[in-house]
């Protein structure tokens, strides 16, 4: 063997050596840390001792067949390199000598060498084999199988839209100019549509597959390319085709939707106003009829009550415009009309004014903007007509007499878009967890301060803690919403009211949850997270958004704690403090039991872990909450506060009572989803995500389960403790659980992420 | 009386057709609405119905005249309009027939048309004059003192400089391209420095007043301005100069300061590295001292070893290097030296290269970059030799003989940065939260549907309670900071370790608390604070990055609660571990008194207010979370677990300790600062706010001193009451409060917020 040629001594320097040499070129540091090792290395030869000083003259560096058969040395041995070693390399230098002679004494001046060069693996490690100790990610579960649970129903639409995606007009790409951005998102809209996914959810009639659940899983997906895409694309065919779709009747459909839907119609949702931000039923538009010359007039009173942050604005030569329909001088609400405004020149119609809205946080790709209306005259037949109409006649006539019923009626029909942003801002958590994660699966932090290799972010129990239960919250809320989609698409349900209100208040938390997660990630990277290249940072401008559009938070969770309040029977959106006092009556007896001492203190891990123990913990919160406050607005009422008064009194309450009735309801619908899974392997994953969730929110929300005496002291620190339990656990799995969501490998650009 | 002439039929309809007339056109909507309310009015006489419908035709508008005459009919009457009536102009309407006429009876078509034509107090109260009813702020607090108690010793400077600011250059805008962004902010630096404020840290000597803790005053008022301004501007002066000034001697201030001061010469502050983010220890870049040609030379070794992130290091021409020092062929640790990174004519020096970092989420302005370095050499007299020197024979000297105590010594100088990255986060929290008070003192959001004016968004006790504790948090935290720099700047003190465990971990929950109420506030303002016209989306993307820079807040906060285990004793930001582990002994002998049940469940206002349940609070988590990491660490460590890897499993409870440690140095700093102040108005209400800090920090750990049964279920929610009491106790003058932060009018330029 060559290696005979090498005297121990000479040979645990060759690794060192053949690193020092590989880059052909040896440094001045790295010449005196090695030469003074060499000098006080005690237990080499003279001969050993000349040999090796002979290598460390830059003037006569190691001819390349010298280095070659360095190589061959190190190679015949067949020893890895264990990057995870305290000192890699020099324990294989030892290894060397071990594998060739019977005495192998680690050389603490090598490890000298190893310190003082400061090198690491990751200098090296091209030039050996490796040998992975630790298991960076473990490859008990299959991701394929994780993402073939979450598409469910829609998985081949999903797929085919993924490869989709692999054009490269969805490249990723910083864009700081809001102008070209904008007309990159259209072409990237039209040819979307062009594919055929613009008229999904409409008619088969009107070029779609009437799939709205389709619709939303790919709305998800869009977010893994760009948040303003999403947007413009939810703008131009849910909203705006949508409510041709769904507040128009057929000749609307026969004569805009197959246009929309192909976007050759470009069109905007002109509902918000500037001064009315939240309030759509106190819209000032007017649309007046006028019945000499049978049109209707769109006008904007005051300077304020413009529409405000109208997306599309910019490129649509249609609004579908939220007004105060006046017929025969009374005001009979809300309705859309469509009102042209612009021309086939795309110049603006004669009393139509819009301004671009400018640069935002985010979705600088989608162009918003505001909108004026003069006295702007279009045919009576532009009216969108399906809940509300007026006759050839002159007269109005609604089959839906109440026009409160008749305004949420007509609002219910497009709550779809609420499902679909909460389902968008999964999607920017999805992706950014990713990052974080793939980043914190290579990313090394420093330790022991003796250790060369420093260990992999993943492995710090704070960092499993800040993404292990987002990543289990995502399972969750993607179970979640495609359940609440196929409830909400289930044309045999007639009510909608329940699933409104569902929709409301879980839009709210999953934004919620988006953004915190989001933010999380981008800290979780530390300044690599902050660049703008490695895409968290457009995730946290676009998803940000999601809190306050269609629907600002604060404003679903009441409407959501109304709904619990009500049983569900006031009507969606309404203020409805009546409905909600008439049915406190029936409610206020209900109360609860007391809790058994064993219970509240119980911390076993079955206990823990038992899907009865979360739902009854999550169940009791709603309920308990639902008796206060009602007990609260009752207190009030008796006492003579107004109704209103009395409900802003409670508003807090309100905002608790509506996010619990939604973590109750997101839990137990995935709860009951994981006993539907037939694979026992993925089965028990699920169920473990599943306390994990739980476990998570109800540590979060502890205070107020000590304070109910629901649970006792030694339980909550229970709580916590098998949260962190369950993080580390799913430690293993942790790259697998991320790529069970399918983010398409295209759409993982970011450098720190690949 | 002219008005006479009116019967109380027409006399009542007056305002509505001032208001309908006042901008010379009556739309189609409004004289439906308006005539067939007066059809329905049975109270009208003939004549005063033709008179009436005589004018609603649009052929045959009133003459210029009739309206003088209107206008006069109503301003004699000296009634005003009360806007927060729930019909505002039919109430005024009513008071006027009241003032002529003895009956005068609510009429309810007035009402009609006021609800129908949806006409708000905002379209007409020009014409009108206005009585405010509420008062919107109260003026009980004159927020100039406020402003004054807050700038204590360093007023005249700061005033002096918020003068300074209205210098054009300072002017916010919209700037989307990096380079002329950058340029821009290299201009403002130019300017701040051609003022002296870059020299102001610095000795006399070198054009300074050698005043620490107005720089970081002047320093949180940058943030009024630009965070990249103020960014470029701390690490021009604070860190390159900083580093000269502390880890220089007079050589290097006689060759440098004067310059630096003047911006003259522009250098960076080169330590951190893309492979080592939080590691400073530990960085790769070597400075190896070559005998032969007397000189230093610098190199980065591997690929990923370069410097990181550098700020400035575009417009650089010099730069302070972190580098592990290698003299005679052995590593002294880290040193900085001064590297020409540029030439004249701002050419890199040959074997520098420098790529831009490109794009971030905020901080455009300034401009990062990516630094390496190939086998650059330096003079000897470059090394920054406070602490570490090279001499004349080639060895190497340094007065403090333990290598980790002389790193810590170096960094240690440089901790006043810490103070200021917090200090202009908290200037981040105050600009924000100026705009979301200003604009929720402005904006009306719907209410009850039978109320015309809306109310105010601040009068919404959610909207009370997501501003006000962080109104209040940031005068504990302005108050907290300014005595830390004190501290910090005190010559007389020379073991610093303490103030710099203390400002790792104020930083840490300073800048956490910036991001979370500058997102707050964003979501406060809704769809506007999503505009970047309303500036606090710059806030946002700015502030970021202050959690990770000047050292990650989970980092530091380890540190701190390093410190806090080691009674401070140990080597700051240093592992510390055995330190720690000393120290154990001693402290886990202390153990905490058994609390008294009557206290427990104490929910007296006055013992809930009282300083000393609030310090007793705050010092029993920190005492207690001590002792309990504590015996965790020794329980691991006596079953053999290496002390490295105790720490580890003891992280999330290092954080918790890190948290309480520095809440209640913040808490005690600003309760004892209270009681200095003189007036006792001003002291009142600096107590108020501090019992508002004090609860709503005790709220937010609550199931924590639930657990520890240091509170029961009562007092818990009792403090959550008393949150929301406080914060709308202090509604009235919380327009004062902002105003107290003193940001100067001409920085407060976001349409909302104007």
């Amino acid at each position: 063997m060559e290696t005979k040629n090498y005297s121990p001594g000479i040979l645990q320097y060759i690794p060192f050596f053949y690193v020092i040499w590989s880059d052909n070129l040896l440094s001045y540091s790295e010449t005196s840390v090695v030469k003074k090792a060499i000098e006080q290395d005690d237990t080499l030869t003279k001969e050993d001792y000349n040999y090796l000083i002979g290598y460390l003259d830059k003037k006569t560096p190691p001819a390349y067949q010298e280095l070659k058969h360095w190589k061959k040395v190190i190679s015949n041995t067949k020893i890895k390199l264990v990057e995870s070693d305290t000192y890699p390399l020099s324990t294989f230098s030892q290894k060397m000598i071990c594998h060739h002679f019977d005495e192998c004494p680690f050389n603490s001046h090598l490890k000298d060498i190893e310190i003082n060069l400061g090198i690491q693996p990751n200098h090296y490690n091209h030039l050996f084999e490796i040998e992975i100790i630790k298991e960076i990610t473990s490859s008990y579960y299959n991701p394929v199988e994780l993402d073939a649970i979450l598409k469910g129903d829609h998985a081949s639409i999903i797929d085919t839209f993924r490869d989709v995606l692999k054009d490269p007009i969805f490249n990723w790409s910083i864009k700081r100019d809001k102008e070209s951005f904008r007309a990159h998102v259209l072409k990237q809209v039209e040819f979307l549509a062009k594919e055929g996914y613009g008229a999904m959810a409409y008619p088969t009639l009107y070029g779609g597959t009437e799939n709205m659940p389709a619709y939303a899983a790919i709305f998800e997906n869009m977010m893994y390319v760009d948040g303003s895409m999403a947007v413009k694309f939810g703008v131009q065919f849910g909203l705006f085709g949508g409510s041709i779709q769904k507040l128009g009747t057929k000749k609307h459909h026969d004569a805009y939707l197959s246009e929309t839907g192909k976007a050759k119609l470009l069109g905007c949702f002109a509902m918000t106003e500037t001064g009315h931000g939240s309030n759509v039923r106190g819209v000032k538009t007017t649309a007046t009829y006028d019945k000499e010359t049978d049109t209707i007039i769109i006008h904007t009173p005051g300077k304020n009550d413009n529409k405000e942050y109208i997306g599309n604005a910019l490129h649509s030569s249609m609004a579908s415009v939220f007004a105060q329909l006046i017929v025969e001088g009374k005001n009979h609400g809300v309705h859309a009309i469509l009102v042209p405004i612009r021309d086939a020149e795309h110049k603006l119609i004669p009393g139509v004014t819009i301004e671009d809205n400018g640069y935002k946080l985010g979705l600088n790709g989608v162009d918003n903007g505001k909108i004026w209306f003069h006295q702007v005259r279009v045919p009576r037949e532009n009216l969108l007509n399906k809940y509300g109409d007026i006759k050839p006649d002159g007269t109005y006539h609604s089959d839906i007499e109440n026009p409160s019923k008749r305004f949420f009626t007509m609002l219910g029909t497009l709550v779809g878009g609420r499902i679909c942003v909460a389902r968008a801002g999964l999607g920017g958590a999805k992706k950014a967890l990713a990052i974080a994660v793939k980043h914190a699966l290579k990313r090394r932090q420093f330790n022991d301060s003796v250790k060369i290799q420093e260990d992999l972010l993943m492995d710090y129990p704070s960092h499993q803690l800040r993404l292990t239960p987002a990543i289990a919250s995502c399972y969750v809320y993607d179970i979640t919403l495609t359940h609440m989609m196929k409830e909400y698409s289930d044309t045999t349900v007639l009510d909608k009211r329940k699933i409104e209100t569902q929709a409301a208040g879980l839009k709210s938390i999953i934004t919620w949850f988006a953004n915190n997660t989001i933010q999380e990630c981008r800290e979780a990277c530390g300044g690599k997270g902050y660049l703008m290249e490695n895409q968290i940072t457009d995730l946290k401008g676009d998803v940000d958004i999601f809190t306050t559009f269609e629907g600002d938070n604060h404003v679903l969770l009441q409407l959501a704690a109304k709904g619990v309040l009500s049983d569900f029977k006031s009507e969606f959106n309404s203020a409805g403090f009546t409905a909600v006092l008439k049915l406190l009556g029936a409610r206020i007896g209900d109360k609860l039991n007391t809790i058994n001492p064993i219970y509240i203190n119980n911390t076993d891990k079955d206990h823990l872990y038992d899907v009865k123990f979360h739902k009854h913990a999550f169940n009791y919160r709603t309920r308990r909450l639902t008796y206060t406050v009602a007990m609260r607005i009752r207190d009030y009422v008796k006492k003579g506060i107004p109704s209103y008064q009395a409900f802003l009194k409670v508003q807090t309450h309100l905002l608790a009572l509506g996010k619990a009735y939604s973590v109750e309801l997101a839990y137990s619908t995935f709860a009951d989803f994981t006993d539907t899974i037939k694979d026992e392997k993925n089965r028990l994953l699920f169920q473990k995500i599943s306390a994990l969730y739980a476990l998570h929110e109800l540590k979060k929300d502890a205070s107020w389960y000590l304070e109910q005496g629901y649970i006792g002291g030694t339980k909550s620190k229970a709580l916590r403790k098998h949260v962190e339990r369950l993080s580390t656990e799913l430690r293993p799995h942790i790259g697998v659980l991320i790529d069970g969501f399918g983010i398409p490998e295209h759409c993982m650009e970011a450098p720190i992420a690949t």
